[in-house]
């Protein structure tokens, strides 16, 4: 699957990812409308706000993007109707030939995680029988308990061709609390990216690994040293726009053959109506105000990428 | 809901929790059969099984303990069916008086941990109505993000009279490989303590703060450490029988007044029925074999906390 993505990133030219997290107020109201005319406002109706809102988006986005990130928090708020537009988004998102990035954050004791890993990469037995049950191509992970929390995923992405992204250093402004603190003199977060470059050695794609990291675009002096520490791991990039971050910014996140990282926006695209910049659009076309939004964000980094 | 934990610990004399974690092979042949005859082997018939056993065994122990925890991984495993059970497993365990901690290890940037607080410990808005998305009473956290990834839930907690336990150090193998590195001398895991004693000073019930930690069974050197760094903070201690915690070794995660702890067994009591000394029940009683290995773990907690 990190082939896949590559391949993807090289023909669009994007190293981009658009992120489905749809807070219902990012919904046009004639979304809603619709979705609790037919369903009540309830938990369902605002699961099939969520799905109309996703589907339109990446109908108007798909030909330019190489993936996508659903947050599956933003579907979980919702309950179990929430869950199953998820699942309806990551199974639709696929069908559009998307990378589908599943961002989770799990991560737990070795059989808990090993779990989890079926659930969103792999395969549930039941009986005789074996099923899909969430089924994206990469997920996050958090490393907070270590290698043997880690691990059964890596196992069950070399069966699936799948592929992780460990959380390294988060783009929040607090990720330094504990990620900053110095060990032996250096900081925790490059112990982990040092673990990260560890278990990806042996998962290695044509070019690069498909154990990859999550460094945040709010740190960028960070992502440099991460980038060296890692090189063969890909960087999937949070904080982009509206977190802060900038396409001058990212540089360094990115190797020399202008590959290893992917950006992410979440609000700036998806919510992109509601920007002073893509006013005119109005939010009956929210879904066009998005394609121009990623039209920019694409014009903003491979700028700044330059000469790489 | 700290409040009700302790007072229900104090009723039952019972400082356990049973964890409702099902693996499909822990589940007794004629309850999966009776589930596939229904459902077939699909991921729904999956989660009837699990259903069922869960019922029966929290029908068996309900009166003896305070809390069950379930362990959402198992759940999610078999997709929105498994998350279905999940939720009927917590409405039922609440309809039973149960304290029910979701063990869910969430944790991200602030505005997506609001959205992991709401669907597990709030309400959902959507238009003019709420809804309680899936309502357990205790969730735990991961506080790899720090601050602000876990501030979003204590909001809620205060909101809800709900509360958490925080990752502090779990019971895993590997568990020191970050937890344990030492910042200005001291484990990783102490200032997580730390911030846990200050994050729940605020969050006060009666006599412990609704602020809790997790801390492993399988360190109980460390346990004895962390219990003087959060004196108010209930501990949830997993890792007791089937991960090696024994008793003996859990007396200094409690406080002098043998409250401030909780011990958290899944395996050794919903697949007790596979142990060599509950066999004698037999698969087709394995409830009754549950309900003796609870009262057997009471006996050893309560023994070992001796004069406390």
């Amino acid at each position: 699957m990190i082939n896949k993505l590559v391949e993807k990133i090289k023909k669009t030219g994007a190293p981009i990812v658009v992120g489905l997290d749809p807070m219902l107020n990012y919904i046009p109201q004639h979304i809603q409308d619709q979705a609790f005319a037919e369903y009540g406002e309830t938990l369902e109706g605002a699961a099939e706000a969520i799905w109309k809102f996703n589907k339109e988006i990446v109908d108007k986005t798909y030909d330019l993007i190489p993936a996508v990130k659903p947050q599956i928090a933003m579907y979980e708020q919702f309950g179990v109707p929430g869950l199953e537009a998820f699942k309806k988004t990551v199974d639709y998102c696929k069908s559009k030939d998307l990378v589908v990035i599943g961002d989770i954050k799990r991560g737990d004791i070795g059989s808990t995680s090993a779990a989890y890993a079926v659930g969103h990469l792999g395969k549930a037995k039941v009986g005789g029988k074996e099923y899909v049950p969430f089924d994206e191509d990469f997920v996050t992970v958090n490393p907070y308990l270590g290698s043997d929390g880690v691990k059964p995923f890596v196992e069950v992405c070399k069966e699936e061709k799948k592929g992780l992204f460990i959380l390294v250093k988060t783009s929040n402004p607090s990720s330094g609390e504990f990620q900053d603190r110095l060990i032996d003199g250096r900081p925790l977060y490059e112990l982990v990216g040092e673990k990260v470059a560890e278990w990806g050695a042996d998962c290695m794609g044509n070019e690069y690994s498909y154990i990859g990291a999550v460094v945040g675009a709010t740190y960028p002096e960070m992502g440099r040293e991460l980038r060296k520490i890692m090189p063969k791991s890909y960087i999937l990039v949070p904080g982009y726009g509206a977190q802060g971050g900038r396409g001058k910014d990212l540089v360094h996140f990115f190797n020399e053959d202008g590959l290893g990282a992917i950006v992410n926006s979440s609000r700036g695209i998806i919510a992109a109506y509601k920007q002073e910049a893509y006013a005119k659009f109005g939010e009956e076309n929210f879904s066009d105000a998005s394609r121009a939004a990623v039209e920019d964000m694409i014009a903003d980094i491979s700028g700044a990428l330059g000469g790489k």
